[in-house]
């Protein structure tokens, strides 16, 4: 099998921007599909024109602005209106004006959904797939049809689907694709209707699964072992309620596990990096624990493997990290012991040979620490700090704290604005430094960075990257702890910090500090 | 099949606690042993004795404040340690001493990890097998074995793995758990494994699955088909890198879709309920995305859908979400209309009925807020105080804000302050207020309450359950904005309101306005 009879159809513009909280531009849209674009997927469904302004404008700005080495771009509709001639309809004719190579349509192949959502006849709903089918092959496009609730209807009367499919085959569909719209379906039945259908319509079939079982990449794959060819997901799985199969996961699997050659080879390590750039553009945290391409997705922590993977990392992970683009991780944690902040060390650059003292203090630290809601698993630069501040060359601090003061005030008009100041000594000067900001903690960074910068010229390359907050242990509104985590760039490169207080400015502070102290770490001379 | 016959074993407090960032105390382990028993699972391990000493107390406390209905507790240990007399082994011993009718034990099942990981002989780890079962059916337990890495084990030598299970069968266990430690595995490959062992051995098996495929589910549901009659999963699939099968999602297929009485049928409702008690309980936001229970899990944005979803709900959705506790909720975002805010009106028991004006105006500001980052998919008590101000019958501000002040100050001695000044008009009177607290929305929080609560009494019951901080767009640094969404609870009720500024402290006193508000609307009179 090579790659262009395979498919992997991306579908986290249309389907995926359903999910609660996502909400992209014009711009994220392009950016998205440049991305996609990257891992090789073999085509890119970028939105609903005509039903979406915003989509809309999506297809005008990417026959400019899009140039995919790739992927082909697809635009998404509906088959025409039951009772409407197809070139009367405007969502049809918004379609060609899009101007895609391939086009896919949306049809209805459920009996119930067509008598109660559509509510038309069995028999128009069949001849609005062909037209709709016709017209647009007859305009030169490629033309992909899914069956929406596929699998429900098959359950309700497993003939009319597969009546859907031979019309838009007859009427020039290349793929058929069979949707489990509502997501009920678990693999075995879907292996078992795959196969079926396969045996009673000629045409290539594709697959399009929702994640409602938590089965939507093993009912995607069963799919494909049963003789499907085309293989929708979204990135990350975004999607509406439990969201769709994820992209990045099928095509993992797919090459690694199946030895299907999904997407080129060459493609396959930039998995993560995509994965969480996209994060970035929906605006959704990245899952730590999302498989091949999660932070988490490779890390150890158990004490009990730390000195183990020390001498066959192999036995302990499923597959070479690196083949996705991800990483090897050592946790920090309270079950890790002396090995385990070895290892880190090792990982981290840092040499630990004969400081078994070093190492002990570190443990205790670390176990006290995470005692009061510290964690550094997500903070690799507050740990290598707190790490070389055990060690003979342990770096000074780049100043020592008097006093800070921030504060916010809501005017009479309206106009909201925050201050800090603080009181730092610095190689034995007493500075004081006011700063003005969007908020406390921004008041406070420029505030500190002012009274720093003179001392520390490197500090006016580093900027705030994100900005964190979890509330730990709030139970009913007590003693709550804040933990913030900064991560912080310089342009080459970004690392994260922690900082944990009962009051989030004072969280926010050491996590601040932190972050300064790190970016002198990076580059001691500017 | 009986439930009797068909273990659900949770392994939430023992694999599950390897779960990056999860830090369970020992009253936390025992909520969680209470919660999991409410949905009726057959065993509760409970953790490591003797190798963890949290776990230890854990066994010894369970003895007199842990009273189950529906499960056994199960304590975690590994074979004896080669070349020790089994009687001599500290560990082992340590798991009698934790006095649980059960106790399951891990052994090496792959021929690698035997040599490379235990350095001992493969006759050497079949003896320790044989001899810890024994030992401890001698005293009086029941012993499951779980057979570690098994599935990458059969792939280096298939016969191995089944002289484990024939030797731990044969000293008396009751069920021999095959294990994709590294998670490697896709359901296809899974059941054909299964169905092998089972050929060649007796007795029961058990399936134990990591997520590192996103198969997790899959794969104990294709074990399950092939044959396996004991499934090993955790709370919302916490654990080790990618995760473990999800307990819920489990339970649920293996009912609902499969028709196997994994636990008991009244316990089925309790699902939603327990997951997010003990994501609460492990500090860990709720995946609202989490297949049956997430709160994403069966609403529905699409505007498509919502027009369509008030004719026949049962088009839409693969299960009644009532069944496993949870409920259909409509979402409220740019891309709904008319009819989703109708839908949503209804479901919040505001009657819209002749608002057609109120209604389009609530679309307008809707639209005009999303824009600006607000986000009312999670915060329905600001979204109902949005309608509710657009209605002839709209309830009055509980204030006109003149002016707030709120500072955070690190004093020369280290002590860390915060204080609020809020002056409002409350029905005329001009009323100024200072609060302190731990931070500095909870100064303001205190302050603004104190100046309403002669007015409005009800307000002395409400306090703030939960505080959540999201920053949107933030690329680089330059300008980002602040979402805040604030739970509030008035002992009968919880409520979400939320808030968006470029300052927190503007967007949480946004949220918090809100949720005294909405306190006030649910209990006009003190």
């Amino acid at each position: 099998m090579t790659s262009t009879d395979f498919h992997v159809f991306d579908t986290t513009l249309r389907d995926g921007a359903q999910r609660e909280g996502v909400s992209y531009s014009v711009a994220d849209k392009l950016a998205v599909a440049r991305l996609l674009d990257e891992i090789g997927v073999g085509y890119i469904e970028g939105g609903w024109p005509g039903a979406l302004p915003k989509d809309t404008e999506f297809f005008s700005r990417a026959r400019t602005e899009l140039q995919l080495k790739h992927a082909q771009l697809v635009a998404f509709g509906s088959t025409r209106k039951a009772g409407v001639a197809v070139e009367d309809d405007l969502q049809v004719r918004a379609l060609l004006d899009a101007e895609t190579p391939v086009v896919c349509l949306v049809a209805k192949s459920d009996v119930r959904h067509v008598r109660e959502a559509l509510r038309t006849t069995l028999e128009e709903n069949l001849a609005m797939v062909a037209d709709t089918v016709a017209f647009l092959v007859g305009h030169g496009r490629r033309v992909f049809v899914d069956c929406e609730h596929f699998f429900d209807g098959y359950a309700a009367d497993p003939g009319y689907g597969v009546r859907v499919l031979d019309a838009a085959f007859a009427a020039g569909a290349e793929v058929g694709v069979l949707c489990d719209t509502n997501g009920g379906m678990l693999p075995m039945g879907v292996g078992r209707v795959v196969a079926d259908v396969r045996a009673r319509t000629p045409g290539k079939l594709g697959i399009h699964c929702q994640d409602d079982t938590g089965c939507a990449v093993a009912n995607t794959l069963a799919a494909v072992e049963a003789g499907v060819t085309h293989v929708q997901g979204t990135a990350n799985g975004y999607g509406e309620r439990a969201g769709n199969a994820d992209t990045f996961v099928l095509v993992a699997n797919l090459v690694t596990k199946m030895g299907i050659p999904a997407v080129p080879a060459e493609c396959l390590p930039e998995l993560q990096r995509v994965s969480h750039a996209i994060a970035e553009l929906a605006n959704i945290a990245p899952d730590d624990h999302q498989p091949y391409v999660g932070a988490s997705a490779f890390a150890h922590k158990a004490g009990l493997h730390a000195s183990a993977i020390k001498v066959s990392p192999g036995l302990y992970n499923h597959l070479d990290p690196t083949v996705v683009g991800n990483d090897m991780r050592i946790l920090v944690t309270e079950m890790a012991g002396r090995a385990s902040v070895e290892l880190k060390g090792r990982e981290l650059g840092v040499d630990l040979a004969g400081q078994a003292d070093a190492i002990g203090r570190v443990v205790d630290q670390v176990k006290v620490l995470e005692a009061d809601g510290w964690s550094f698993e997500a903070a690799d630069a507050s740990f290598e700090l707190l790490l070389r501040s055990q060690l003979p060359e342990a770096p000074p601090p780049l100043f020592e704290l008097e006093s800070y003061r921030t504060s916010v005030e809501h005017w009479r008009n309206g106009v909201v604005v925050s201050e800090a100041t603080v009181k730092v000594h610095v190689d034995g000067e007493r500075i004081i430094s006011t700063g003005e900001g969007n908020g406390p903690v921004n008041a406070l960074d420029n505030a500190l960075r002012q009274a720093l910068v003179s001392r520390y010229p490197q500090l006016a390359d580093v900027a705030l990257a994100d900005y964190k907050v979890r509330i730990l242990g709030w139970k009913g509104g007590t003693s709550a702890t804040t933990r913030v985590l900064i991560d912080t760039t310089d342009g080459a490169g970004e690392w994260t910090t922690v900082g944990v207080h009962a009051n989030i400015v004072e969280a926010s502070w050491h996590a601040l500090v932190d972050a300064l102290a790190y970016a002198v770490l990076r580059r001691p001379q500017p």
